[in-house]
């Protein structure tokens, strides 16, 4: 009797699925979403996940779904080492839930929001995947893109500055950023609103920023900043345009 | 006799081609750009153009294609007023040509590298087209979303800053910036390279600076910045990655 011959390795494609429109997914990736027979993504507990929403209806009926849902950290301090320790174990066990379904011979389809490698999540499943099965990246339109289309003006003209900062940042660090910069936008929003909010007033462009919610998906919405007290920022980009060279 | 019956205005369609592979754009773009029957694109005198490049192999056989030829200004310094005379009045014309084509019923989809709002030409079209025919825009995938795909490598990492800056910026500015920055992505490089190098080493950033050339495209190619003596730098992206928080 010889030994069972071991499969040909599976690829695990981190595949970039755009702002949200089912018709924003890039033609390579609504080809690897559609045919997929294992998907994974993230999401918090409790909620669907903004990848797994954008994919809604594209999926093959028999798909194998695996849920990655984020360990509850509420209770633990941002600043505290075993909120990180207890992020890099649960990113250890997606990647070795991933490197069984590959050596098992299985492709899976990791949805992402918006493009894997501008500030995903997917990153630390990538690096950790390295050197234990093959990963292919596919890019994406980016939520900030869906967000200034949203708005209906360009973000950035001539010679102009883009500055991407985060509102997890300490406020005075965004103050300076906002300040120096000729293009604003500003992710991760959620409960940091009300400092990204003084930030924005202390730099003084207050008036020229947008908030925008949901960009590309049927709950999107656009608001002038100073109108925004009613922002649910759960989702949602903050943007500066600029207003450089116009010919 | 009653009079013609004027038809119904057809609309702009700014369209983002992302990167390059003819499988990166987005599936409403696809369904655009093979169905269109005006396609209009801007090219440099005696070269193809990037966006028309792109859509190579995906035009209808029956299409027309509007070709808008920038103005040759190398005679005309950067500074002098008569250099963005010039391209005013150039931008002003082809939004007459398209307004023409709008006017009598047609649709037209103006091809665009990466995503249209995004340092893109198209900005000047859209502007000028405002309130003289409707005009719908399609993002896209962005070129550094192409070459840092290209590098394998995230872009940005936990709150990590990313600056795009274009290397048209004073040397002095290149450097202040590239010094004040976790993530680096420059743009619009051409002669500027030697420049760019400069700026890069006296930011003290030279081991970690990436140049992409033709991201997504058959004649991609990565080179350490160290090694770019022999590029040619005519589409090409410079990227420093972004080295945050990781779990
Ligand atoms: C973990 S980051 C992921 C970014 C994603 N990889 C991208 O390329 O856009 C999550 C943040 O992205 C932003 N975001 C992404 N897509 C969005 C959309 N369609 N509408 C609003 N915000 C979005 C929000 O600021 C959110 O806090
Ligand atoms: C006028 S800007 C247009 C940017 C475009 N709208 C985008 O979203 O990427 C032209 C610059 O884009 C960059 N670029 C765009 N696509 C690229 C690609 N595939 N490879 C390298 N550079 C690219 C180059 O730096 C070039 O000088």
């Amino acid at each position: 009797m010889s030994a069972p011959l071991s499969p040909i390795p599976g690829t695990i494609h981190g595949v970039g699925l755009g702002p949200g429109a089912p018709d924003l997914l890039s033609v390579r990736a609504d080809r690897l979403v559609r045919g997929a027979s294992h998907v994974a993504y993230f999401r918090k507990a409790g909620r669907p996940g903004q990848a797994r929403r954008i994919a809604e209806g594209m999926l093959r009926p028999d798909v194998v779904e695996i849920a990655m849902e984020y360990p509850v950290t509420t209770e633990i301090p941002f600043s505290d080492p075993r909120y990180n320790e207890r992020l890099s174990a649960f990113y250890a066990q997606c990647t070795q839930r991933l490197v069984a379904l590959s050596a098992a011979g299985e492709d899976v389809v990791v949805l992402c929001e918006g493009d894997p490698f501008f500030y995903g999540s997917f990153m630390h499943l990538h690096s950790r995947l390295s050197g234990l099965a093959p990963v292919e990246v596919v890019p994406g339109i980016t939520g900030m893109a869906g967000a200034w289309n949203a708005t209906g003006l360009p973000i950035t003209w001539g010679d102009d500055v883009l500055t991407v900062a985060m509102a997890t940042l300490p406020e005075d660090e965004l103050v300076r950023r906002i300040r120096d910069t000729d293009a604003l936008v500003v992710m991760k929003i959620g409960r940091n609103l009300p400092k990204l909010i003084r930030a924005v007033a202390q730099a003084g462009r207050a008036d020229e920023a947008w908030l925008v919610e949901y960009a590309a998906m049927p709950e999107q919405r656009v608001t002038p900043l100073a109108q925004a007290s009613s922002v649910t920022p759960y989702f949602s980009i903050l943007l500066i345009h600029g207003k450089g060279r116009r010919p």
